[in-house]
């Protein structure tokens, strides 16, 4: 279900996509060491060894690679999720597989490779269609792990679905966003956890 | 019980506070106006009449300046909180009063006043001893509420006391912080009445 990386915005040019990946990685290389911000297209031209008017064939704007960055990094998030929640054993198990996977796979993505962490701050601060298309498939994941709970009788069902969904999608906030992760970083895996479980006693029938 | 003023470190010289709380009026102002980042000493000096000298009587830096004001906004959000508090019928009352004064406070003072935010967000990201004392007093009467919850009834007993508390503390942090609060500007009061809400929830016997 690793399906974002569809979506992103300001891609151009033939539709073989090998050798857009092939820029795109070679992208990711190179602002993973010397950071997003200060790279532009020209430098990037430079040390990836393509011309600056072959990346202008496939991508329109430096954001447009940095959006098909975030959308890969954003999508193994997704598979990650996916593939963990394939093995839980009921909602509750779910709820806590797919808050754990996302916030571990978060802080392995943007901050075991700092610089990296750069583009994602930007993507989610500025509403890249990248960063905001994660969150709408990661609500939708929560939607139906909530409903699997209602109907299985393991959640309440008094609280109308989309409050439940908004707030524990707000409480999920500072462990996501990139912005908010970094300074949650010291109190995980237990501020993860502790908040986890006071979702899931929320949700108590 | 606005007490963390007398907590802040670095000041200096004599005991009188007149002249203390002039310079930190002044310096309020200039800050507000121009900002903390970007104001020296000799600059905020030169702009409020007094020598650098004669500053340097009271404050051994221009954190220790940054930090008197911080503690005097802290301070006047603890003791709004309080006042409210004052009113509460219920301990559930109590909380909800408790939350949304702190989030309405943060908010007009750290964003109606643009400025201010500058030195909030400092003075949390780097965990200036106003802060720090900020949130230990917070986190006293979120105990004192929780404690009144558990022996009226309102609120369950089998979680420990100090998960309990400490996972309330992560959830409502981004609407504290004012680094998160930034972003959560345009979901209230919704967002933190959505939050509220979840908590009470989670509290439920």
């Amino acid at each position: 279900m690793n399906d974002i990386s569809d979506i992103t915005t300001g891609i151009r040019g033939p539709v073989e996509t090998y050798k857009r990946d092939q820029i795109v990685d070679a992208a990711k290389e190179h602002f993973s060491l010397y950071g997003y911000a200060k790279t532009t297209v020209s430098d990037l031209a430079k040390a990836i060894g393509f011309s600056k008017g072959y990346i202008y064939k496939f991508f329109e704007s430096k954001q447009a690679i940095g959006e098909a960055i975030c959308a890969s990094c954003l999508g193994a998030i997704l598979a990650a999720v996916e593939e963990s929640l394939a093995d839980g054993t009921s909602a509750t198990d779910k709820f806590r597989r797919f808050f754990k996977t996302i916030v571990d796979n978060s802080a392995e993505l943007f901050f075991a490779d700092r610089k990296l962490y750069d583009i994602a701050a930007v993507s989610s601060d500025e509403k890249w269609s990248s960063s905001v298309s994660y969150l709408a498939r990661v609500e939708e994941i929560l939607t139906a792990i909530l409903l699997e709970g209602r109907q299985s009788g393991e959640f309440e069902r008094k609280t109308p679905l989309d409050e439940t969904c908004r707030s524990i999608m707000q409480v999920m906030q500072p462990f996501m966003q990139p912005t908010m992760l970094q300074f949650n970083l010291d109190v995980l895996p237990d501020g993860q956890t502790a908040v986890s479980n006071l979702v899931l006693r929320s949700l108590a029938p």
